[in-house]
């Protein structure tokens, strides 16, 4: 694409930089910007720089905040002993919109891959533990993408938690194995919160299902 | 959709203002932006506010520029006694793309409709029947949408340029009656320019086509 005009050019640059976003749609975009009151420009640009300038990340469930404890982790009217485990904060927000979780969180950062890299430590299980660990816990939702690493970081959690008398669970497998939680539609991800298993039960189920091929 | 962050809210609402940005895929921008460092955020707020902030319209022809004069205008080695006429920017940068136009151009900044209350008094005519007032300019090329409010907008400038002495030519008619310039594909586009035709014969072409229903 040829452009009279640098700064145009470099719109479109930053623009198409975004995940989704080829050179054409940029374009329209720069040019609805152009179209508009300045004023639309600046509030864009200064809503994004805000939001990653500031935000930050709760000291107790690792979601991200405006304040130091989040808007969940600081609401008297939630549940403060369960806890839900997830890997990121879209999966919180995912949960959120179902409208049927009253508990709280603990955001994992990720789950335990191997082969990206991704270990134990790399992850907020050790803080999850320590929460735990206080006594105030008693049900730890396991709301992972049935994956081969949600499973292994599953598992992996399960034994650093054994040693404490809390209920560990995993929401129904109302997600086909290998999907990911943060695609699934509102009412599947509600029913399977509702119908979570003990985590016993979910690991005899897990043992029964054909090992996946790769 | 609910957020426990009002910085990440107002990151998702600016950018699901933008044309064809639902709330989801701004969701997915602004996760994606957390996920990169700082400074692909500066880099994307900073080149959208320098670009609405410091663009220009070039004093000749009214296509953006980052100077009083667009590098168009501005360029030697065009030749500058061919002005082709066009409604928007979208349009210069689509006629460019074709790398087979060495002339200038004139914004018009839209066409007439008096539907949408726009007259020739909101377009840039005036300033064109100037340029061409100033007797260097050998011919006129209307690149101009063919549409009723497009046809109207070429008879109008037509019936302004008629006491000078200059060669009027509309673009070939590669493109269906009713279509958008913008859209069309490079070949269509560069071939109707090379194709174009005196506006006399665009005219009587015009009369003996069936009218449009509505
Ligand atoms: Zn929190
Ligand atoms: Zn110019």
């Amino acid at each position: 694409m040829i452009f009279s005009s640098r700064l145009i050019e470099e719109a479109v640059e930053a623009f198409s930089r975004l995940p989704g976003i080829g050179r054409k749609t940029a374009l329209r975009l720069v040019l609805h910007l152009l179209k508009e009151a300045p004023e639309e420009t600046h509030r864009l640009a200064d809503a994004i720089r805000r939001m990653r300038d500031e935000i930050r990340f709760c000291r107790i469930c690792y979601n991200v905040s405006d304040a130091e404890v989040c808007s969940i982790c600081g609401n008297p009217a939630r549940r403060h002993d369960i806890i839900c485990v997830v890997e990121n904060i879209r999966d919180v927000m995912a949960i959120e919109n179902t409208q049927q979780y009253a508990g709280v969180y603990h955001v994992l950062g990720g789950v335990i891959s191997p082969l990206a890299g991704v270990g134990p430590e790399d992850l907020t299980i050790e803080p999850l533990v320590q929460r735990v660990a206080t006594g105030q816990v008693q049900e730890v939702i396991m709301a992972i993408s049935p994956t081969v690493e949600g499973d292994t970081t599953i598992f992996y959690i399960s034994g650093k938690l054994k040693a404490y008398p809390v209920k560990l669970t995993t929401i129904a497998r109302g997600i086909a194995f290998g999907g990911e939680l943060e695609y699934a539609d509102e009412m599947t991800l509600a029913r399977s919160l509702t119908n979570r298993l003990p985590l016993e039960k979910y690991m005899l189920s897990s043992q029964a299902d054909p090992s996946p091929d790769t």
